[in-house]
């Protein structure tokens, strides 16, 4: 499989350069050093990995629970960007970590060698132990003496991480073609994971802003990015985001396959969609999203909603199989996709076309039929091996969200779930990454594995970079509220962290452990400076004053005897 | 009373004007014309009351559960400010309306002309006919009809307020000295309110800038804003405010007293907190924070907290306790404080001085303790026929909200709730209006009547026009999304409107539907200028493009025989 990707690289990469603007590239950490942080690797004991992550160095020592805390190690998907030691070259790409863990696999008709294979026959992979490390974040002891919140845990284990992928209730969306990848694992007794669309469309964007957005997308939290790219260049625009990704990189096959069909839907075919699958599968993609679940006798009831079908892939779909009077070939022809899964180890995010796209048409007979289709389709894949997760709505009130999960781990045997937002209105435009941060908070707090993120361009056009970083950040709040709900002991170490450098006005410390120290830094300064005040580490903000400041107050109170 | 109001007029308005930029008093709307709304007035049949909304003029018939909808009627939180017909003039204030009604009270001695005391007497007030309509929008004949969402209710009419206002399940916050006023509700069955804090402290922002927020809260959707100020110029700031407010007005006193006091807790006495209620009484405050609840026998549970004491209000009134070795005086004169309350009609918002400030401390002792001694003032404020609701936290995660909202209802009478969050997470600083929003769409799902709303500021500054924007369209959000979940016929409509214009490509309906039209238009305006396209109603939007437009192609597929 690698001389593929070494082929595509001078052809590519030996091109006159499409970045102006390489500094951009980097994260703004390495440039400043506000943060101050240093990247750590943590070696494997199985296997000769070394899982990057960030230690943030504390301005004072913490004690909590009786264990003494003077740094934190950040849960890091920013990748080697964050390392001051190697510059990154989007034209070279990053380097390609996976070759050198001994554990080489080739693409190879009729062979299983996927993560799920290894985890049922007992194996133990790289990646698995990769993510095993990562999720504990080196707090294995502060993980054991946890037990504020309810709930007692163990630190996660290899073993474990075996055990949830060989049940399906987990997944590592791992190609082999993707070399530069840092494994992460998607299940919902997992750290919860968010994901950053990108991609242009036909009105807008170039290849460099994509690339630029995937990599900014990480280096703000994301844990995976979808490239949906519909407009030109889509094969070129993936190769770059590829090459310069350290997580996941998922896409929707079906837009690639639409656009060679010169945009018409009923000219698609299943041997110009399975040779999209194989090219993409060849540069290393992770997962795709393939709208299988979407039937002939689903569109009658599509057809009385106030919404219809909101799923691009979906609408494309219904169109196909309207025009040809067929089956669906994606679900027709879904044992043979799932054969080119295989080979690849490539995870397949099931679609939801029939999502609803208003609160009016949520939870109705349509969604829950094709989840029931969804179900099926898990199962099939779990007979080839090939790793599932279902995708989730769309537009739900508040008081439905509850229904979604319960249905999805029913009918989809635990397969990891994976949604969108939910939006728990429709009236929120430019607003809509809120909106959707409050529906998934919640379907994660119930055991949603990764959330979808939204961003406020959401109904009126496409991101730019400011609106991806506000898009991630809204659902990094809403994952981290849920595994605080979940009462995972590492989001509850950080946020005791927090409050107690909060309660001690270690501000810097307060920046650090935020989840956008740059934003919080300028806020913070700018309106210090606007007040006249120039002090360091001042005893209040200037959101109270130092007179009206609770914490000074409440400090005091308790030393007066 | 009156002439109280009118001799400071000339002792405030009288001097040079404060304002250099009254245009900005006035809305976008009446300057630009950009959404095609009228103000119009709906007549009481009790009264001689005018309810002011906007009409929204839809492009399209919509058809929605066999009506006709061509308009829209918004719930409007703006007042005069969207009529245009009425100038603003800051330096004069609003319309006195409520002087007009011919219900016509005066502060008395021993007099209980509250909204409560009618209510109990059978007699129905103005501001409960006024309340009545307000909720309804005009809309009764939908929400007689209305069935989705498997919840039957029926148009709210003035003789249900005032049952709901009886029981003490929901308030209507009008003092006497305050014609200004368009009157509001606030109680789990009726809409979701919400609530913007501003005011200044001692280290920034100057009147006008404060009046100019306010004024502008209200116009971007904030039900009642309160005046936290703490700085200079605390009376004068509050008298602009309130003479330009069509909404209630908040504070909390014992900032003002603290000031009063040179800044130190210690020196606070009965005396000169009381005499500050009197001052704010005839001013025209609505409602009054007051810290009640905090008593000496909790102070050790404070004190093993992580983070203490973080509201303002309860470390002042822990300090003055642990100084003086004596119980909390808004407890033990809390009589004599309700017979004041009493005789302005202000209702009281018992202050949670004990919310949680982290994770950490939720749903502790200290918290519940406060709350059940909530409980019991509530009794003695219903004695004295004083309105009552009840303030909460605060931080607290997802899984642990629902026990705030049940022990409210059980401890404090079903008085009305009004939070501030919960916010879900410590670490979420400069996205803390979304933390808040997440857990505020929560808890106001379950019954909380009213949600504080939190900037993205919060923990960091003093927050300025814009963050009051980000802080109010968030917390929208998360109260409409409320509403849908409680199944509010009138919010399920406005979504269906939504939706229907968003299925027809109707883009100026969507723009005047979504909750900050001139932001809507804007953002989609420039990402098509950006790509190049001049369509006025494209059937796609940037996001897509035409190709991949879901909507178009679902219709296309539906079209198909």
């Amino acid at each position: 499989m690698f001389p593929v990707i070494v082929r595509l690289f001078p052809l590519l990469f030996g091109t006159a350069c499409l970045f102006n603007h390489t500094e951009n590239m980097n994260c703004p950490e390495k440039r400043s050093n506000a943060v101050p942080s240093e990247k750590i690797y943590v070696k494997g004991s199985l296997y000769p990995i070394e899982v990057g992550m960030k230690r943030l160095k504390l301005s004072k020592t913490y004690l909590c629970n009786g264990q003494e805390f003077s740094s934190f190690p950040l849960y890091d998907t920013s990748g080697p960007c964050s390392d001051p030691s190697i510059t990154i070259d989007p034209e070279k790409g990053l380097p390609r970590i996976r070759d050198s863990w001994g554990f080489q696999r080739e693409a190879k008709a009729g062979s299983a060698l996927t993560q799920m294979h290894f985890a049922r026959t007992g194996v133990i992979t790289p990646e698995m132990e990769y993510v095993a490390i990562r999720e504990n974040q080196q707090l294995e002891e502060w993980i054991t003496s946890f037990s504020r919140g309810g709930v007692k845990v163990l630190p996660i284990t290899p073993e474990f991480v075996r055990q949830e992928i060989a049940e399906g209730r987990a997944i590592i969306p791992a190609n082999i073609n993707h070399p530069e990848l840092e494994p992460m694992i998607i299940g919902r007794k997992f750290r919860v994971k968010i994901n950053a669309n990108i991609g242009n469309s036909a009105l807008g964007s170039s290849i460099d802003e994509e690339v630029e957005k995937a990599i900014w997308s990480c280096r703000w939290g994301a844990d995976t990015v979808m490239d949906l790219s519909t407009g030109a260049n889509i094969h070129q625009t993936r190769q770059w985001i590829l090459r310069n990704s350290p997580v996941p990189i998922g896409t929707v096959p079906i837009y690639q396959a639409l656009e060679k069909a010169g945009g018409k839907a009923e000219a698609l075919t299943w041997e110009l969609y399975r040779d999209t699958l194989i090219e993409q599968a060849e540069q290393g993609v992770d997962y795709f999203t393939i709208h299988a679940g979407i039937l002939q006798e689903h569109l009658p009831f599509a057809e009385k909603r106030l919404t219809g079908i909101v799923s691009r892939g979906g609408s494309i779909m219904a169109k196909w199989c309207k025009y040809h009077k067929q089956e669906n070939f994606l679900y027709t022809r879904f044992e043979e996709i799932c054969e080119i899964l295989q080979r690849y180890d490539i995870a397949v995010s099931l679609g939801d076309a029939l999502r609803p796209g208003s609160i009016f048409d949520a939870n109705d007979e349509a969604q829950f039929g094709e989840l029931k289709v969804l179900g099926e389709l898990t199962t099939v894949a779990w007979k080839y091996e090939v790793q599932v997760m279902i995708e989730g709505p769309g537009h739900v009130p508040l008081n439905k969200i509850r229904e979604n999960m319960d249905k999805e781990l029913e009918y989809c045997h635990e397969a990891p779930f994976y949604t969108l937002g939910p939006l728990i209105t429709d009236i929120a435009a430019g607003y809509d990454h809120i909106n959707s941060a409050i529906g998934g908070a919640l379907i994660a707090s119930y055991g949603c594995s990764m959330l979808c993120y939204v961003t406020p361009k959401e109904h009126l056009g496409l991101p730019d970079r400011n609106d991806v970083r506000e898009g991630v950040l809204a659902h990094k709040v809403a994952a981290h509220g849920a595994d605080i709900a979940k009462g995972d002991p590492v989001a509850w170490l950080h946020d005791e962290l927090m409050s107690r450098a909060r309660y001690s006005f270690a501000w810097e410390d307060q920046f650090n452990l935020s989840l956008d120290p740059e934003k919080t830094r300028t806020v913070h300064s700018q309106s210090m400076a606007a007040s006249g005040h120039t002090e360091k580490n001042p005893e209040f903000c200037t959101m109270c004053g130092p007179d009206f400041c609770s914490m000074k107050k409440s400090k005091e109170a308790a030393e007066v005897n």
